[in-house]
């Protein structure tokens, strides 16, 4: 049943379910403290990252509509995620949520060996990895806003044939970088394919537990399709053997779990989007005035 | 004198000055062919790190408004630059100015150890770059456009005004570079400076000939506001004894300068973007409806 009538509820600040669970237990002081907001998908990449790279963080809530001091010291426009780093004197901060990723990234790969992309030894890898990390960016994450504050019916029509366009899109390469990466000539042996599926995420049927920079870029938006999506536009997910399993995998993934929150805290916080109020944020703010996001 | 009139003049399809010199010595087969346009500033991007990185490649020289079916094997949206890997087979490709930056400074690491970033050794300070790199691509690089595009007075000083911002911001975000990795406390070592800089590119004194990874993405732009945005709106880079010789390094820099053509090669190429003639490109139509570049 798509919802129709603007209910006035507004966006939490608490995380509940299994993000709340993972707030409870990143409480105490560490080198890093991760500024977030519990509804927030930029964040949930962030997070969803340091669960998986296994680095210590401290988990801090705020609410980046009311700007609080603190995170502006670390986050110039007041957006989240925010990181400060605070074995630096002074502290030092980072903002973001794709510079984050490197950074977390940079860090796990010299610390502890874990990694959300292929090995430098695969620069061809990685660069594919890159471009399907860019279209999320730059092609899946705006059409899903387009889409969830499209009004008329003309343009929630479109928005939806755009927001799965560039699924498909994101498929296409995923699907390339599978056959151009793992299922080259010559290849044959269990072992050698799993060697090189590394860093490639779970597309990869190889892959059952190794997450990639693609999903954690993209997953809490496809996430956000199945609840969100589903409640206020009707939208369903593409079907198919290949990506069913993919999401699956994703969604019940145990680093990714830990970042979610129950049902209800996405429907409250995006209804907002969902009727277009006015300043509802500088994302949506953004996507009405045809500007990149901020 | 601001170009008031449309001329009707075009683009070029053949490189002139520095950049043919370079051509001409960069038409033999190797194992990667740079897909590129002469006056195209992405292209401009992948050709000085070429030459920055020392890497062997071939310059072939495009249209990409006539989408030539080469070009589209090697970038599915007919977008330059493109390039091909003719090592494999058969061979690949990648598109994408960003990836493709990202690729070949993969290659230099592993094979000659030259670089546009900080090592990973140093992952605050790579971070801090590809937070420069961010703002480069998501608010220099379109408004540069916008600017160009606007027709009417109002928003032509609204558009240089924008741009002109968008510039400090960088400027902000090398200053605080500069200021977190370089002039931290307890260094004042020359030669403890000049290893801290490693990567930070032409913005840092102590880097005389270092191109870094911010260089690179923003110079084209920088430089065609020397001659595009000057001819076509009467704009002027801000001034300042820093900025000055941060844009006198990099233009004058001999990776730089091999791949610059003469100015007449930018003005006439670029004048269809100064009159907003329909149909110019896929930036000129994104910028028109108010989508991300392509």
């Amino acid at each position: 049943m798509v919802s129709k009538t603007d209910s006035g509820k507004t966006y939490r600040n608490e995380c509940t379910g299994h993000a709340l669970e993972t707030v409870k237990s990143h409480t105490e002081d560490q080198d890093l403290t991760l500024f977030g907001s519990c509804f927030c998908p930029f964040v949930q990449r962030v997070w969803v990252s340091f669960e998986y790279l296994q680095i210590q963080y401290k988990y801090y809530e705020v609410d980046p509509y009311k700007k609080p001091k603190d995170l502006l010291e670390v986050s110039p426009k007041g957006l989240v995620p925010g990181l400060k780093l605070n074995n630096f004197h002074p502290p030092r901060a980072l903002n973001e949520s794709t510079v984050i990723l490197e950074y977390i990234n940079d860090l796990a790969v010299t610390s502890n060996g874990r990694s959300l992309l292929p090995p430098t030894t695969n620069p061809y890898a990685r660069a594919l990895v890159r471009l399907q990390c860019d279209h999320v960016n730059r092609s899946l994450v705006p059409s899903f806003y387009r889409y969830l504050q499209a009004q008329d019916q003309d343009s929630q029509i479109n928005g939806g044939k755009e927001f799965h366009e560039s699924i498909e899109g994101l498929v296409e390469l995923l699907e390339r970088t599978e056959k151009e990466v793992v299922r080259i000539d010559g290849v044959s042996g269990a072992g050698e394919r799993k060697a090189l599926a590394v860093g490639l995420g779970l597309w990869i049927p190889e892959n059952e537990e190794d997450l990639g920079l693609v999903d954690v870029m993209a997953g809490p938006w496809l996430y956000r399709a199945t609840n969100v999506l589903k409640q206020y536009r009707g939208f369903e997910l593409p079907r198919g053997e290949k990506f069913d399993r993919w999401t699956s995998k994703l969604f019940n993934h145990p680093s990714f779990k830990r970042t979610c929150n129950t049902e209800d805290l996405y429907l409250d916080s995006y209804e907002r989007y969902a009727f277009n109020r006015l300043n509802t944020s500088q994302v949506a703010n953004a996507v009405n005035s045809g500007r990149g996001l901020p």
